[in-house]
């Protein structure tokens, strides 16, 4: 790799230096300050709306023209729906509690000392990001809640719309009386962004959400911990006996209702058992416009379905497209599901609760359901209130991620002179 | 840095997909499996007891004739007392609650699904240590009761003694119906665990134990995620009008009864308030066989003090040296902590509750404590039963880590046909 430039160096330090800088001030920031500046951003957004649309719309003319594909420029729009979703969201942060300072562990212990368990922010988290300006307003928002300085990166098609945000983020955390830097909003070079992610004594996380080379790309330079947002290779398993009605509804839900998020369907497997019923149920697929690959003895039940190859179960459509698979059996889907999925959010249909637990218990990802859509994963339906994203780490944040899932904790020790030791010191 | 021989490759790579190929079978590990490998462990260093004293001797002659200094060769030792005290130590690790398959947050969600966040093993541990082998015994404990495999790959120095232990689990392990690859005690080549490090897709945590270089070597090369356990700049600070008596029983608790621990006094803290006693405080400290290293104030007020320099303030002495510094306040007290500390352990020694509580919420350190010794930092004495070590990070577990610090969560979900659309397919 060439050396960066000096410039790059300096300019990435001293911003996260200024985060540092302003991180022990967040962390004692008082939960009205902080909601205070949540809502004021709410307000701010409505205000300045038309210079936001404004900046958005010469993002996205600007993106046409530098040939940026369409569906890019689509997912690159603030327009006035997605603003009033996000002073909706402001204001529903700034009503959930403030998680820093409460103790989650309790206990006198047998030696006497009163021991508590109590959050604290993590830090400083630097967000690197798509060209979503949405994002921009949702990761702040999360980050200052929880305590922690934010430097947010991002995708440069949005710097317009995203260094307004910038400024208006400046404005509501000075009137709140909070320090401006505790969220920074920067447009730095590959570069820089390379520099910052060296400088693992000023920057406690990285959290990368995008597509999965931009997260491989950050979680391969990164020197400072990163929590990963990748791919949901998800299943629904039709297990033998089940209740096919509830079974298709709830695959065609985990399928249909929002085929391009992360914890949409990709596969459904099949009880060997329901073979008979594979017609029924690829008719139901295609009655709802997707298109289905599928495993031979899905292939036989129905000529519109395309073969599917190796390459299927490993894939993410993000579409209406759906692959079908028959196993053998509920050990068949597990093994399957451990072998092709991506340990992200998978769901069993039975009517045999033996079969339920051991889904539930052996199947290896972060959500597992019984008898639901996969649709239920995310934060706000897990009783989150809202997320910052879903991990498919395992280390510190699994799953949906919401405000305690951004701070860390201490020990908070209350003696009466204790010691350990035998000896006790006479003054004179 | 040069390429891996293929050798190294090949073998790091068997390893690791020996544990990754076992993890799941752990994960589902009854209890009782579990604790009769760790009892049979227990019984097999007894029987078993001339064979390892004269394994480890004969490692420690080997490191004599290299030349390995004499204290490494002495913490190299694993004589009787130090056996018989990992008997106990396994006997209580199995007396613990399993952490794994308990749910911590159980919820009946407004949508009526049932949601719980249920502990599960993180997967495969690689922990690289010093050459210790009572760690072989103990991180090996820890890794199975939390349902983890483990590779164990501690210094070369105590190869002999480690291969006999690595022996034992796998008949421990083979003896209770478990897979023998669940602990695998390695001795490869520096080489060998650089290659292992880069295997993120089949490790899921490496914690390395031992001095600073070693852990930020592993830090500096790994790919999978590390948890680090640095050193421990810890701190008292004398508040004004507090109990001096108590003062002093704290500082010299914390200073002389294990001073080569990392949550040892290093530097003592006094407000300018208690100036006119620091001959008292000097003296009390000499009186222990503590050589005393001062700020000027300190100096003036006893001649056999040496003046302490910049350096001073950031040393972890691990040995019976203190620095003592006078600081204007509470805030300066702080401020010093924060800045030349290292995040570990910190306490205050005051009567005012204000100025307890604000030591306590600003002090930036895993633990803090008022009016006790720093020696209370440690998994035992926090109500943990046992520890693996104390993280000095702050993402996944900060400070004293027990069995539920190894552990991740995965979300379990039971419903009723839930789905989240509303459009619900009929069947013909």
């Amino acid at each position: 790799m060439e050396a960066p430039s000096p410039d790059a160096v300096t300019s990435a330090r001293a911003i996260a230096e200024a985060a540092r800088r302003v991180a022990s001030q967040l962390a004692v920031a008082t939960t009205d300050q902080k909601n205070q500046a949540l809502r004021t951003m709410a307000e701010k957004l409505g205000r300045r709306k038309d210079d936001l649309l404004a900046a958005n719309r010469t993002d996205q003319d600007a993106a046409a023209e530098a040939g940026v594909p369409e569906n890019l420029i689509k997912r690159l729009g603030f327009g006035e729906k997605k603003l009033r979703s996000r002073q909706v969201s402001l204001e529903k942060i700034a009503a959930l509690p403030d998680p820093i300072g409460q103790p989650f562990v309790s206990q006198r212990l047998p030696n006497g000392l009163q021991m508590q368990r109590v959050r604290v922010p993590l830090g400083v988290i630097l967000m690197v990001f798509e060209a979503r300006p949405h994002v921009t307003v949702n990761a702040g928002a999360f980050c200052l809640k929880s305590g922690n300085a934010a430097i947010l990166r991002g995708g440069s098609e949005a710097r317009r719309c995203n260094a307004l945000l910038g400024e208006l983020w400046q404005e509501s955390l000075t009137e709140a009386g909070l320090p401006p830097e505790a969220i920074q909003v920067v447009s730095g070079s590959h570069e820089e962004i390379r520099e910052m992610l060296q400088l693992d004594n000023l920057i406690d996380l990285v959290i990368p959400r995008g597509g999965k080379r931009l997260i491989e790309a950050v979680a391969r330079s990164s020197r400072i911990p990163v929590i990963k947002h990748y791919e949901g290779i998800c299943h629904v398993y039709l297990d033998e006996g089940c209740d096919l009605q509830q079974g298709l509804n709830i695959a065609l839900d985990s399928k249909c209702l929002m085929p391009a998020v992360c914890n949409a369907m990709e596969t459904l497997l099949v009880s060997q058992k329901l073979v008979d019923r594979l017609p029924e149920i690829v008719q139901a697929f295609i009655d709802c416009g997707v298109t289905v690959r599928g495993c031979p003895r899905t292939v036989e039940a129905d000529s519109r379905v395309e073969p599917a190859t190796e390459e299927d179960w490993r894939s993410e459509y993000l579409d209406l497209i759906v692959s079908i698979r028959v196993v053998d059996d509920l050990g068949g889907a597990i093994d399957h599901i451990n072998r092709y999925g991506s340990h992200h959010t998978d769901s069993i249909v039975t009517n045999n609760l033996a079969h339920g637990e051991r889904f539930l218990r052996e199947v290896d990802s972060s959500v597992v359901l019984i008898n639901a859509a996969t649709m239920f994963c995310d934060g706000e339906s897990l009783g989150m209130g809202a997320e910052i994203g879903i991990s498919t780490d395992k280390l510190h944040a699994r799953g949906p991620m919401g405000l305690e899932e951004l701070t860390s904790y201490k020990f908070v020790i209350h003696g009466e002179g204790h010691i350990m030791g035998p000896k006790r010191y006479r003054t004179t």
